[in-house]
């Protein structure tokens, strides 16, 4: 490995997590993911501020990734300092101490079977 | 929070509003959204002008992005200066006068259940 | 309108146009587009070439899109110089002589209901 | 053709195969793919790196993506050094010693009918 790959600052501007799942599959509920990949030889710090249409912005929430790790964090499970709102629109900006590469998945199963979007995230050091 | 993240000129090339919706759930009617977040301290004023393959454009559609707020714009809800035609192709030019990030994504629920697409949009300053 | 916005070079990797449709609709008919939109006032020219897994590259393909015009081309429809295989896994290489930009989207309806996807593809001077 | 399109790294985030399929048909069992594109007139040689949440990377795995060639390349065939396993998050970095464009693309069936998604890789030199 020569050196790691990506950027520190990113921004996803399409935030949406469903209220209902129609599977009880966990890995089939309605969720939303931000996938985070760290190939260097350092751990990423990582904090997470979430955009609404209507309040000010909520975070950070931090969390790390390890060197050579990938993080497929659920915004669903985000709970501190504060729970995701569901059915919700939101934003997030995502900023970390080292280089990473972040793609945004949504799966969304309110109506079986699920549709899934996914895009690399905007990047910006 | 250092400087805003994004860019102040973006475009989506495929924008396209189906016609029908299998659903009555206005969440699950077929829709195509550009969801636009600025991270910054300033509002932004933001220009959307519509691209179709036998006509002139349409627009400037004007909004307003607050400081450290998200906007999931429908382009179905435009109608100044004119309504947004379904079934019809096409494309937009998003312009900020302040950086923004821009993501489209298209609910598709002309069959139940729905399909989804998005993509974060194009952008150049 | 300042100046264009856009590439004069885009690539897409993943092309793929399904060969059943499980609908009688040609809005439903699975087809595979390139979504180009050309902001300037000058006409561009933009020529097409496919390429393939086990052969030499098809094309080039030529079209026009007008000045402030959106062209949404199904890959489908093209058959000058030869008609694009289906079930066959292909790329293609979009070249203008003006800024342009361009984002594919694949409706895929073997199976109904129909699924999308679509991403801005990737430029490069 | 003037000079090559593309970039030498790559890296997709949300690495993910389902372990189900719906389908008996190859073509829509659940499978995710590499979508690489060789615009050059020389061979690339490629090599594909897999990261995980909870242990060392896996790889290189290596192909060669010939002159004016595309590749569709299906995780699920990867079993050199290892397979891949299914129903795992991993993200992947693939690097090449020629330009090259990289699409990823998966197509979900463990629900009929199938769900896509696919956005172009994030690249960087």
């Amino acid at each position: 490995m020569t050196h790691a790959i990506g950027s520190r600052r990113w921004a996803i501007a399409d935030g949406y997590i469903p209220s209902s799942s129609a599977s009880d599959d966990p890995e089939l509920a309605s969720h939303e993911s931000a996938c985070i990949l760290n190939t260097g030889d350092t751990p990423a710090k990582v904090e997470i501020t979430l955009f609404f249409s209507d309040r000010e912005p909520a975070g950070p929430y931090r969390l790390a990734v390890a060197a050579r790790r990938t993080v497929h964090l659920r915004f669903n499970d985000l709970d501190d300092p504060e729970r995701v709102p569901r059915e919700t629109p939101y934003a997030s900006l995502i900023e970390s101490d080292m280089p990473i590469v972040v793609q945004q998945t949504r799966l969304d199963s309110r109506q079986p079977p699920h549709a899934l979007l996914s895009t690399i995230a905007y990047c910006q050091e």
